[in-house]
């Protein structure tokens, strides 16, 4: 089964905005086993959403529709849809009462324009807002269900879980979608697909993506079977040589980002890490603490952006600065080792590089990176060229950091 | 003028990719005057673009489509232009000796499935990919340009700004679009409306719309006229007086995120900033070495994720720590009084709070944070309690936390 999402409101079709609630309803949509073959961004405008809600009403059996319910005048989702679908507009005074009460709660008065809220499509069922003021709209029209969701991502979250879930699962066949996602770190996106693709060509069921970015190369695997079973015995049939084929360049086998993945070893082996970064500026903390729980493994860390912080930070000498230079294989070490030290960490990682765009007196070329690992097996360090922006840089740094230590910890 | 830009590609469909082309294309369009008024993304799926591309040249003068023109079997795109528009796909030799010549020179063999990206549509113009080996392509068809764009945004990027801005700009009548984006920090979307919205709502142009994401609002006004001149006199005509409303709560008035606004402050100062982190782990170091050019006043930082490296690292006293807790009003200040004393720098701004989703131990609640400043006038501290998870508590206390600079260095 197909579905269609469509987004509305002028703001998602500027620079600064994406369309996110997309990635939510995506990910609900395929547990039920329907995909999503369409989305699109519609601005706030009548005619043009009518015309793409008939469009999609025409070739998918689900539409989902995101946004414009709100009380102004460039909220048109519902004068659309009811256009689309040649059914009349009602008002419901009991909607209507309700928000009354809501705004009286507050404290305030409603505003008159609220009460365009308060307009459902003829034949539509209501679907309650606990959480804001604009009620949802579900309509089944000539065999496709066509949604009406709020557009604040908690307001459609709530709705979408508490009054769609059941009526989807009862429209919807029974067949199931499901997933693999192995990572990989550290290998070029053709090599691997190059690698790979001699096993995966051979099934169009599981479908296989590749996607890459940023220094890590996911290979996406995705089942569709009558029942779970078939489709993770289908999963394992595929994943198995692509195993063989890559062996430990895999780092996680369930979606999971290389943090948790070097989160989870560490924990196993009783072991506690600490930081140094330069180039990186926080970035390798911030990654390693973005997961929750990290405590337990992680003791802390330093930002020495100058000269002078690795030295009375980290103990890195100056001689070694002077002779090697901030950004080099002696001084990566170095700050590894005073990380160590300072902080009683079993291990600790470090990174120094210039992340551009100038390089800041430095005399290697931007995208220079070293990252340095210290445990008490001595020390090692890793060196890189990246290309890309000060952004991409950063990000496959803390990557190519994080990959060595996890190396590392299985004893590679 | 009117543009859609449709990107291709089922990876785009899944909940792990967006469509991130489109921000770059939209901000490139709007500043020649182009309205972008829909955007869709489309599977690997010939019949189905072809359908959309179809469409999209019956109701815009410019479509662009991004992705889908690899090598393999799922690249699609130039199969669907050529069946939407009617036309034949016809090889070019010449095309396919350039790709030849670049895998030998990269010491590789050319696969033949590579041959595809030789083929052009009847009429097109080819768009030379020095990024990569996907040519694009341009075609004039019944008064509508449709544009193929590689996929990888480096790629994209260096074909749009090389190729197709020249050609854009002579088919596109002189009209401007100047936008003004005012960005405020700590201040409720609803409180902010109800005060600018009499003023913003005189105007039809400029458009005016209000973001808002993680303690951060931002107030659009986007004005379309004939010259630059005018564009520019309408924004200050309605900037003027919500700016007069807004007062120090706007931090920016060209769209420059608060790490930016609160560096050029730092930089006019010659002053130096350290951080202490706990709960956000080094994001704040992250946000402020995200600018370039940080290191002219960013001197360095600590990560003190548990309460002995807060001693151990920032002399925060064990006494302070058992009697007011690592997640205190004290401990704060301490933190922020260590982290300047150990690096000399002017200013110090420390961080601790509970993230989430546990509270680690600590006996506050979930999304209790402090943010503490140290200089040469003492120190303060801020204290808020956000909800969310945590992610978005961490972006809230580390934008609380440049505010907290932001106004110490207006002297506010």
């Amino acid at each position: 089964m197909q579905a269609e999402i469509i987004a509305v409101g002028s703001e998602l079709l500027t620079s600064q905005r994406l369309d996110t609630n997309s990635l939510y309803l995506t990910d609900e949509l395929n547990a039920l086993g329907v995909e999503v073959v369409t989305k699109c961004v519609i601005g706030d405008d009548r005619s043009r959403l009518a015309e793409a809600v008939r469009r999609a009403a025409g070739s998918a059996r689900i539409i989902l529709i995101t946004g414009g319910l709100g009380p102004t005048e460039d909220d048109v989702t519902r004068d659309a849809v009811a256009q689309a679908l040649d059914r009349p507009l009602q008002f419901h005074s009991a909607i209507s009462d309700q928000l009354e009460e809501r705004f009286r709660q507050m404290g305030r008065k409603m505003a008159e324009v609220n009460k365009r809220q308060a307009f459902i499509i003829e034949g539509a069922e209501i679907l309650p807002n606990d959480r804001g003021t604009a009620p949802g709209q579900w309509i089944d029209h000539s065999g496709a269900s066509i949604v009406l969701l709020p557009g604040p991502p908690h307001e459609l979250k709530a709705m979408f879980t508490r009054q769609c879930l059941s009526r989807l699962e009862s429209r919807v066949p029974r067949q199931v979608i499901r997933t693999l996602v192995m990572r990989v770190a550290g290998m070029p996106e053709s090599d691997l697909d190059q690698l790979i693709a001699p096993v995966y060509k051979k099934y169009e069921n599981p479908v296989t993506t590749i996607l890459a970015a940023a220094s890590d190369i996911q290979v996406h695997l995705r089942a569709r079977c009558d029942t779970e079973k078939e489709a993770l015995a289908l999963l394992a049939e595929v994943a198995g040589p692509i195993e063989g084929l890559l062996g430990d360049r895999i780092y996680s086998r369930n979606g999971d980002p290389l943090e948790v993945v070097v989160g989870q070893l560490l924990r196993e082996a009783h072991a506690t890490l600490s930081v140094a970064e330069s180039c990186t500026g926080g970035l390798l903390a911030e990654r390693i603490t973005s997961v929750p729980g990290s405590s337990d493994y992680f003791e802390g860390g330093f930002i020495t952006y100058t000269k002078r912080m690795k030295t009375d930070l980290l103990g890195v000498s100056e001689a070694v600065l002077a002779a090697a230079g901030a950004v080099s294989k002696e001084t990566a070490e170095a700050m590894a080792i005073g990380a160590r030290a300072r902080t009683g960490s079993t291990h600790a990682l470090a990174i120094t590089g210039v992340a551009g765009p100038g390089t800041g007196g430095e005399t290697v070329p931007v995208g220079t990176v070293y990252a340095g690992l210290a445990d008490d097996n001595g020390s090692r360090v890793a060196h890189r060229q990246f290309l890309g922006d000060r952004a991409r840089i950063r990000q496959f740094t803390t990557q190519m950091a994080m990959d060595l230590l996890r190396l590392r910890l299985l004893g590679l």
